[in-house]
């Protein structure tokens, strides 16, 4: 198989800070990630990245991740083997050798999990993922359009639980393995969505982690050369800039196994006078300046803070920091009446219908006005 | 293998109405698992009952039982075949052929649910259980002294959801089983406890679903002749009457999966006077009389309609019913500190030892004066 990219345990940095970007204030803080795969590459050796495009059609994929709420998994670190024990179980459980790792959401703490398992097993990792960003719920992939079933899927805790599900579609998936989750403490490791090489080229996000390790060198290298870090996180990835303000107040619980709140800034500079608010589930899903819709899931939204061009998770807001929101735009499959079904606005429970950021008006960035 | 006797359709009146008196108030309401073991019998045939001695050592053994609150289980009735998906799941994920069916809870509504096995399988049911009552924790069996693992488990649900748990200890079944009880809408149907003959000789309690018919005939029969159907029940249970009195309060809360609540009674009769208070969650825990306790789990404590002997569960307590409570033996692997740690008033939260209520000053029955 042709390899795309060998990833060494430094490469990791990179990508750790590029899954932070698309992890959209969620998917869990990359660090912890960042770690269980540097420790599973420094022992078992480099992971080939291959494109989806080279993998045979009759190939077995597995994507591998970690659940529960970002502010649970950052304080309950892993054992480290609990992701490759929920992946040799599934494989046990289909009764034939898993070919290649899959990425099931390439921001936050799963950008760097899948790492963990392709060192450990050498097999190849796609790249590429289930979202192009981070996402909630476990049915909020690309493969759930396609019509993959998320189970059998296993999923293991730090103490040496398993449970293996199947499920009569993906929501039951998510509403079972979120209830085992919030009991196992709070986070599990798992593998899902087996399918097949052809199913996967057409449902996979592709280039996912490549884009991960670019934005991370970017941002190094923008510092490194006393550049302008937010603009060139921007231009990499087509954002627009929604606001730039200071955090005046954040509001944040741990509910049903999520992290969910409502940050608000107050503007500075050419946003002085202007108000900003940010709601989350684990991710940004809903951003209005003064008190007008300017953004919302499924496209993404980051935050970086203003001078180091650093994402910033929902998790780690606090007051007074003086940060940037980027919009940017995601992929089309979930623009699709099917996309906007599964993480569209109505969903999370928004009365407003899915309008790209661009058409809201907001296209031309900072010097645009916020609609009345 | 020798026969101990063979089950029809109709015999499962008498069983279901013994299983409500040892199911202590809770276990559920026998009447549904009642109507699906008579479906089943009426489809596929008769039930052999088997005694445990008459098992080979090495034979696998596997119980089944419904879990979930009485007060869902009575509305949400399951489709019928999620305790034989349950049961083949397990004999597949083992790998070798179960050879005979074992009750889990002899009170309630399971003291019928393994006949629907025992007949749509054509194996032997074993006379016997793992409780010789009812308990609400999965954990709370005679196997889990002996150190038999509830796990490999398979739970269904009545959706087509099935789950496969393999756990460190019993109580962590408990506890993620009960979170997937909890989201599959309240109640579930499993398999679990596969243990070997040897095995289930040294833990199973013996002539549980024989008590079941006998009891459930004696009433009947008592009835039938005009003769004091309590004053029956209670010599074949060995039981002392703790209190006859009017229901004159119920407090009831479906929390965590489990129903729970207490209720109160003002004494008739030579019980005038006197007030009677019982908790339970599901099952009847803790009997007070006159604010001192009467009789505490692992004792178990029943409630007999006064004049019709009938059980009566803690779902269907309602104002103004007159009840008779009788406490009868436990068995005595309940009494050993092994059993106590897992059922005794101090794992419910009673800041209570366990005395055995013939040792409160009891033994003497409706005479008795209860103490200061």
């Amino acid at each position: 198989m042709k390899i795309l990219r060998t990833i060494y345990a430094e490469d990791l940095e990179d990508i750790a800070i590029g899954g932070a970007i698309l992890g959209t204030g969620g998917g869990g803080d990359p660090y912890v990630g960042k770690l269980m795969a540097q420790e599973a590459i420094r022992k078992h050796g480099p992971v080939k990245l291959v494109d989806m495009a080279d993998l045979p059609d009759d190939a077995l994929i597995v994507p591998v991740c970690m659940m529960g709420a970002p502010t649970v998994m950052t304080e309950k670190l892993p054992q480290g083997d609990e992701l490759i024990i929920a992946f040799r179980k599934l494989e046990q459980l289909l009764g034939r050798k898993i070919d290649a790792v899959l990425c099931g959401e390439a921001g936050g703490v799963n950008s760097t999990t899948p790492f963990v398992v392709a060192a450990a097993t050498g097999l190849p990792l796609v790249d590429g993922d289930g979202m192009g960003r981070a996402y909630p719920e476990l049915q909020m992939v690309t493969f759930t359009m396609h019509g993959v079933s998320a189970t059998p899927m296993v999923l293991c805790d730090d103490k040496g639980n398993s449970l293996v599900l199947e499920t009569v579609d993906n929501a039951w998936t998510e509403r079972l393995a979120r209830a085992a989750t919030v009991e196992m403490g709070g986070s599990a490791l798992l593998a899902f969505y087996p399918m097949s090489g052809d199913v996967a080229k057409k449902c996979v996000v592709r280039g996912t982690l490549t884009l991960c390790a670019n934005l991370g060198r970017t941002l190094r290298e923008s510092r490194a050369a006393n550049g302008n870090p937010v603009d060139a996180i921007s231009d990499m990835l087509g954002a627009t800039l929604l606001f730039h303000g200071r955090l005046t107040d954040i509001d944040r619980r741990t509910i049903g196994g999520f992290a969910r709140g409502t940050a608000r800034f107050d503007g500075v500079e050419e946003w002085k006078g202007q108000t900003f608010k940010l709601d989350f589930q684990n991710e940004f899903l809903m951003a209005e300046r003064d008190g007008a819709i300017v953004c919302t899931t499924p496209d993404p939204i980051t935050l970086l803070e203003a001078e180091s061009g650093n994402p910033v998770t929902a998790d780690s807001l606090r007051y007074g920091l003086r940060l940037v929101a980027l919009a940017f735009p995601c992929n089309p499959q979930w623009q699709t009446p099917a996309g906007i079904a599964l993480v569209g606005p109505r969903y999370f429970g928004y009365d407003a219908d899915y309008i790209p950021y661009q058409v809201l008006g907001h296209a031309g960035g900072r010097d645009q006005a916020s609609p009345a």
